[in-house]
Order: C-alpha cells, then structure tokens, then sequence
C-alpha cells in the first residue's frame, strides 16, 4: 500500500489526496492541516464578511466528514516542520505532540501567505491582514464587538475591491487606497478607473497612486497616513497587498525557488527531490502563452495542478497545461474578467501588441435590460494571434463566462480575425448574432 | 467599378453587402429585398408578440437610413424573378415594373420560408404560419383586434416554445402541440421533457407526441384535431413546423440543390456558377463536426456566410469554418443552449458514443441565488473527443455563454478529459474553480 502525505488542506492539498484516492483507492492518503479549516472557500471571506454569507462554516468547499468519507486521513491543527528526504518521513507537530509520518510520495500544497509591507502599526489592534479562514473571523469578531464606523483598506487588488465592497454593505464608510494609478492592477487602467468610479457612486473614497507610509494610534482611531500628503483616520484596517508563496518546508530540503519565490516544479508537479511533489500557491505556475514560468497564485490553478499531482503520484504523467492568468471579480454589482496578457505585459514578453476597446450592448437592444460590455482585447500587431482580453460589465451581462470564450481561444492560440469563426450562441434576450467578443475582434486594429 | 447585386435583405444579404462595401468602398451594391423590411431580426419576432419589445421597428438589426448611409441601394418591395447567367444581369419586378440589373457578381440570400405542412385548414382566418416580419405583424394586429383568448401552437421548436411563452404573457391560453415525445427536438427528450414541465408550471399546455390531423372552422373557433385523439379549441393558431430552403432563383440557372433541398456552396460560398454565391438560410450548411455540408438555418450562421461572400466577391478567400449547430433559446425563465452533436446524431454518424448528464450549482452554494444547471455531455467513448453538449438552467446562470464554453472547445476538437486544462474564471458569485462545465466532463463515463 502507497502511503502519501499531502501537507497543506486547502485547494491543491486537498484536490491532489481526492484524485489520488479516485485513482488508485488503495492509496493511504494523510492529509496534514496546519490550522483546523480544511478546504475552505477563502475566496469567500469578502462575501462571509459583508454579510452575504451567513454562516462562515458554509464556505467549506467539502467538510471534514466528506473528507473522512473519501478515505482521507485527515490531521488538523498539525504543522508540518521538517522533511527528511532519504528516509520519507515528514516531521509535523500535533496537538499532541511531535511524530514522523512516513511518505512514499510527498505532495507540498503549503499555499501561500499574505505580504506584510513594511509600513509601521501593522501590528495595532483594528489592523488586519486577510488570507486564511482565522483573520477572517477574527476580522468578523471585530467588527460584531467594536463595531467600527469607518474602514480603510491597504491594497485595491482583487481582494481589496471585494473588501470595499463587503465593508459598504455591512455599513462602513470605506476608503479604499491602492498605489498603482487605478484600482484592480490587474487590468489596464481604464477598466481600473472605470471601476474606480462605479465604486465611488456607491460610496466608497478610491483613493489611487497613493503609497501608506505607517498606521499609527490616535485618540481619534487608527490614522492611515500616506503620500502624497493624506491622512485618514478610521476605526478599522484592512491590509491586502498581495501574497507570497510559503516554501520553508521545501527550501529546507534544497528544492530550489524560482519566480516570486515559488518552488520550482516541472509541469507533471515534481520538485527535483525524488518522491516530493508541490502544487498550487506556493509553486511557480507554467503560463501557456509566456511559455515560461510565473507566478499566478488563483484557486483554479490550484485545483488543476492538485489533481495533476495527485494523478501522477498514482502514476500518471498528467502535464500541467498553463495559466492564462484567467481571473473575474465582481463589484457591487460590476463583473472585471481577464485572461492572457495585457498590451504591457505582452509587450514586456516582447510582443508587438495592441489593444482595441470595443462598447457593446450584451444583448439585442430591442429585448429589455440590454447592458454595456466593455472589452479590450490584445493581439499581436503582426500576425493577429490573440493574446489577451479584459471585459467590464454588469451581473447580468455574462461577463464571467464571456471572458471564458476568449480563454479557450487563448488556449487554442486562436488569431483574433479567427473569433469570427466561432459558432457561439444567439438568442435576442442573451446576445447577438455576433457575441459582443466577436465584434470586439472584428473591431480589432492592428494601428 | 465593381457592380455586386445581393438579392435578399435579411442576415446573409445585409452581412455580404456591409463587408463588401467595408472592403471595397469602390463596390457599387444594389440589394433587392422582397418585401418592406431590410435586415429585421426576425429572431425577436416571439419577443415582439409577447409585449417584451413594445414597437416592431426596433427589430430592425440596421435601419435603412444605415444601409444608405453604408453605401448600400436598397431597394425594397423588389422580387428578383430570374437570373441570366450568360448576360449577368437578374430580371427583378420593382414597384415601378420590371427591369434587368446587371451585376460582376451576385450573391444569392434568399432565405427560408416557413414549411406549410400537409393538413387542411391552414387558409383559415385565425391560422398563421410565422417566418417574415409581414406574419408577425399579421398575428400582432389579428390580437388587437379580435382579442383572441385562446392559443393553439402547432410545433414545439425554438420558436414554437418562444411563441407559447410570448402568448402566455400576452394572456392567452396556450396549448403546445409538438408531435415528437417531447418539445425542443433539437435536444435530448430528457431536456425537451423539463422544458416541457417548466412550461407546464407556468400554465402552457404542453401536448408531446401528438400529430395534427386538421384545423377546422366551428362555431366554438379554430378546432385543431390531433391524433391520438386530441382536439382542442382556439382562436388563434400558430403554425411553426420548420423551414425550407428558397432556392427557386438558383434552382432555375441550374444551380444543383442539396440536403433538405438547400443551394449547394462551396466552403467560400460559391455556386457552381461563376460569379453567382449564395448564402444563408438558402444554402447547404458545412458541419464542422460530421465534415458534409447539412442543413441547419440559423441567423448566427447566416451572419457569418454573408460575411464570408462579402468579404470573397472583392477578392477574399475566406473559408467558412463550419457550423456546430450552437443554438439557445429562453422560454420563460429557462434557458436551454446545445452545440454540436447529441448522440444520437453521433451514433448516426458513425461515433461510438455516450452521454452522461451532471447537475451542479452555477455558482457556489454559499453565495445567494445559486441555482442549479443541467448539463449533458457527449463524447466518443473510445478516444473520449467530445462531440457535443446541452445546458439547462435558469435565466441568470451563464447558460448561453456556457455552452459557447463547450462550442469553442468543440471546434477546437478537445476531448472531454481536456476540458478539465482550461483556464477558466470564478469568482464565487459567478462559478466554482471548477466550472460546472468542467465538472461534468469529469463526470463524463464512457460506459
């Protein structure tokens, strides 16, 4: 019987021990968890902490029971602390006490950790990060007993924006600083500013191009002072300025780091130390178009690259395909999807490339509550080969899955002239006889 | 000066002549459209009668103002009634009386017309056929002033089941009768049955497996009699079995026809004819699955093969890419969207094949308003290549750009296994990290 320890209970850990154990049930699957929320929907904080979701324990993908049903030996509350190679034994720290648990395979799923910028007064009570279930909650109780009037949160990435969001409807007054030009950096900034100003009619202060210098107490509250030249005072503090992957355990053991820090692997998720896998936040991740790695930590990633190890370790030779970075937020009631590349980036990747914008209603204009899309999308101004594409618009507009169609050209490395070929669907409440995404391609210019 | 006559105003005409002139502003375009109604969508029809669109002139996908503003002479109310190919000119009868245009190039778009099927009492006042704009407006006015207050449907297709929802919303009392074991034959009986049941729960009589043997006149109104054993009484009676080719124009220069009668085209839309192409709801259909052309009129298809004619009679070589016979229709609040093959179509065609049906949440169980979707896969059951797909849900799931998910992989021959490799979005209020459409190509069996 292969014994596999898999450390790390969120997505990758938790996908990798599934598909070992459907693969191949014999497989004795041990699944160490450092704190005791297996497998839980982190990107579900914003919406647990705006009151969308009511109850916390909702946002388990699986429970701890279904785990246990699917055979898995799950340990929680334990901290893996060391590997140890040549024997196959992983060191973890229980709630009672140290042991050793042997391994024929190993999968690292350690995931990754929020950045701590280094500004002054972090460590104030009313300041939080937000990355795992705990400062969720932790951020929850505070606002139940204290109940702050006014927040300000660090960082207006993908997670900043739906904290905005969450904040405005639990009934704070929101700022919202974010040191790139425009919020959600992710995108270009027009969509970035777009957003901005659709966050700023529901009344949150966006403040962008704004760096936080320190958070400091005062008898008014907790006083965010930034450049250039602002100061806000608040009773609450949010900082989500991004994360960084969590490789000790793996550095320890010489498996080299790569991108951002991450851990290399190669594209069936093997680390260089025979028997050791990694998957998911806390590994570089293969980008498709690149052809290269990155770093791209995204809970859809982890969950590809957690099944592809947990088939390999089976004896598999699943290939991770890539990322294109495919992401969607949603706003208030404003959807931002992107996958592939922005002109910037394609460019960096030395691309000539080029954006076309292209406003679209997302269904006929004669059945009711048509909608504005807004769509950029890259190609390369020679060839035409599509590499990128960015889309705004509201709930209803099918934003998410309209991105999705541009992702699956991407990935068959379609040229953007080519999006006139596909036979998508039409019905005059939901689209039209071209897809908005197909008149933004016919719309491209190379110019 | 290029002289390029497009008989046909609608989809394949209007698309053939924008990207001609868009090409070429040289080109001199003359359009002889039949009757008054240049470029109506006459997908909204259903729309239009149910109250949803208020006045019929927002239909028009471009004004005739817009034609004339592209270049386009439009002339309306204008039959073409005989080509001579040797000359290169077409007779056509205009209000004014008849006249010979001639033309370098011409591109036949004479469309579909509604299947007038074998039974007696299709004359009667009250009985309608609906294809063009001029029934629509027929049916419309007939509702204004006889105040109809009960609906017969007679076929339960796409637009059979819009019009049983557009009725019920003009507050008729609709009966469906679709003579297949279930509506929407487009899809498999199981999706045709809960359309069918949905229908039912908002007060559609749904009749399946019943065949209209005659209409007759009675002093109660419009007697539909239907075996096994089925007469109903209504005011009103809408006929939509399907349509047919239009072909006579081709047919009469010796242009062969072929399955279900349509023109036969090339993949560049020419006839055999020189300088004579067709295109649209007139002509044989490229399938880019079965690799033969079919028959299969839909108004995204026709858009793409005027396009492609356009683009081909000022010099292009544009090669249509094929159908997948994506479609999706809205019947009250559900949405059902298809592309590509059942398997039933598979099997005929040759393909060892199955299908495995996988229900999942739009989005996640923890956000508000997840509801769930019904999708159906089929694939080969050896090489697993997926061959085509089916979705159900409701209005606000994503259905329609879901399937085109399934569509552009489709085109891209994936199998089903591969699916699992794209890159798709998610955010919780808008997927799962693995899309339902990914989780049902995980769920998919060969067995």
């Amino acid at each position: 019987m292969k014994h596999l320890v898999v450390v790390g209970g969120s997505d990758a850990g938790v996908s990798a021990s599934l598909r070992a154990k459907e693969l191949d049930p014999s497989v004795d699957v041990t699944m160490v968890v450092a704190d005791e929320f297996p497998n839980y929907s982190i990107c579900g904080l914003p919406m647990f902490l705006g009151g969308e979701v009511g109850d916390w324990r909702k946002l388990a993908h699986r429970s701890e029971q279904e785990l246990a049903a699917a055979g898995i030996d799950v340990r929680l509350n334990t901290r893996a602390t060391l590997v140890d190679p040549e024997r196959q034994v992983v060191r973890v720290e229980a709630p009672t006490g140290a042991m050793d648990l042997a391994y024929d395979d190993l999968i690292i799923a350690t995931g990754a950790e929020p950045v701590r910028p280094a500004i002054p007064g972090l460590d104030l009570s009313g300041v939080f990060l937000l990355h795992h279930m705990g400062d969720g909650l932790q951020i929850d109780q505070f606002i139940r007993t204290q109940d702050p009037q006014r927040a300000v949160i660090v960082g207006g990435g993908y997670i900043g924006c739906e904290m905005a969001d969450a904040l405005t409807r639990r009934g704070l007054a929101v700022t919202l600083m974010e040191q790139a030009p425009a919020v959600l950096p992710t995108v270009d900034p027009a969509f970035g500013q777009r957003l901005g100003d659709r966050m700023d009619s529901r009344g949150v202060e966006v403040l962008a191009g704004v760096r936080v210098q320190a958070i400091e107490k005062t008898d008014r509250g907790l006083r965010v002072i930034a450049q250039p030249d602002i100061a806000k005072t608040a009773d609450l503090v949010i900082v989500v300025v991004g994360v960084r992957p969590v490789t000790g355990l793996a550095e320890a053991i010489g498996i080299p780091v790569g991108t951002r820090g991450a851990i290399q692997v190669n594209r069936e998720m093997q680390t260089v130390i025979p028997h050791v896998w990694a998957a998911g936040d806390c590994v570089e991740t293969w980008h498709r178009i690149l052809g290269r790695p990155t770093y791209l930590p995204l809970g859809t990633t982890a969950h590809k690259q957690g099944r592809i190890a947990g088939e390999n370790v089976v004896g598999g030779h699943r290939i991770f395909q890539g990322t294109l970075g495919t992401q969607v937020v949603k706003v208030f009631d404003t959807v931002v999807g992107r996958t592939g590349l922005t002109e910037e980036e394609a460019k960096a990747a030395g691309w000539g490339a080029t954006t076309s914008e292209t406003n679209a209603l997302d269904h006929k204009a004669y059945y009711p509550g048509a909608l504005s899309l807004h769509i950029r999308l890259v190609a390369e101004r020679g060839g035409g080969r599509l590499l990128g594409g960015q889309i705004l618009g509201s709930y209803p507009t099918e934003v998410s899955k309209r991105i999705d169609i541009v992702a699956v050209a991407l990935y068959h490395e379609m040229s953007v002239d080519g999006a006139s070929d596909l036979d998508l669907s039409y019905t005059p409440p939901l689209s039209s006889p071209w897809d908005p995404v197909q008149m933004a391609a016919q719309a491209w210019r190379p110019a």
